[in-house]
């Protein structure tokens, strides 16, 4: 849209950098889907990552998938925006496609554990930054029972992390919940959200 | 929608206060007309005034059209929450219906002329306040000349008071643009504004 016959031009929508942060086993992943089938004109980041791939997971969608040895390769190259060490497994994102969407005018979205949101807030200041959360934590609980991935050690650290991670929502802009069989209605909250971004009078002022 | 059972609660969406301004003759009773007919859950306040009703509009739908000697009847009681002198014609917000529907938890919709904008922001700085602007100064110049209840003199001053208006942009915290022949844009956008503030990690806590 030009606005330049305006005496007092009104500001152009910027691109987004939208963080997609909030719950491990939230459903950032199933939101990710949805958002790729949606056809909004949004570039979805994928992470790398040094843990297994799941049955349902692809290479090159859901992650990469890499050795602990690239991975600090990575790092030593300054090529991660952002990386943690989550569980034990390492996750980090990809710098140079991020860049480059943003400087063709696209909007990005990033998915980061909560611990990562921090870092990237420090460097981005100027994100989106959205929390993901189950309308219980006794939702969370079932959906990652139902995930059979872990063991029941590995549930209850979930679960504390899951309460620790609702402390840092105070970091973030915005919440959408995901209900439970309405994954629709969180796709369509952070499309409304992007959509109210881009009607901002004082754009987010990006530099990456 | 209940959080009680989380140890650390989500914020509840609180009901919204929005003011609709922008350039005189952008739009904003089209808009409202469309959002009335859009089955939103919104309560749109009517304001009154002392103005001639133009063929086109209906007493309490548009306006209510009251005489000179109510309207200061109404100042004096403090039953407006704001008013204004805008060429020479009065127009003012009741209290009572915007308070009523606010505490019933209903979005209210006010529509304001940008000087009355400032007065609300002094006295609700919780509001979203929304601009509503056409994409050039031309398009509005055209959109005036159509509904031909100008004179030259009076579209002169018109187009003068647009620039003055879009001086005040940055008070504001959304600019829709008003494309021509693309009101149903312009309502998307303010859905889409709606439903993002409602999913703002800090709520605007409205006292009115």
């Amino acid at each position: 849209m030009s606005h330049e016959n305006l005496s007092h031009p009104l500001p152009s929508p910027k691109p987004l950098l939208i963080v997609l942060s909030g719950l491990s086993g939230g459903g950032k992943d199933t939101i990710l889907t949805g958002l790729r089938q949606s056809g909004l004109p949004l570039e979805i980041s994928v992470s790398v990552t040094t843990r297994a791939r799941r049955p349902d997971e692809k290479d090159g969608v859901h992650y990469h998938f890499i050795s602990n040895a690239r991975f600090q390769e990575l790092i030593d190259t300054n090529q991660l925006l952002e990386w943690a060490t989550v569980y034990g497994n390492r996750y980090g994102v990809p710098r140079e496609p991020v860049r480059q969407a943003l400087q063709c005018g696209k909007d990005v979205i990033v998915k980061i554990d909560v611990q990562g949101t921090a870092t990237i807030k420090k460097i981005l200041p100027q994100a989106v930054f959205i929390f993901l959360a189950t309308p219980h934590l006794e939702e969370l609980e079932k959906r990652l029972k139902q995930r059979r991935t872990e063991t029941p050690a590995e549930l209850e650290l979930r679960m504390k992390t899951a309460r620790e991670e609702l402390e840092k929502l105070s970091m973030f802009d915005y919440v959408v919940i995901n209900q439970p069989g309405k994954v629709d209605h969180a796709i369509a909250d952070i499309t409304a959200i992007i959509a109210a971004e881009k009607c901002r009078v004082k754009p987010r002022e990006l530099s990456i």
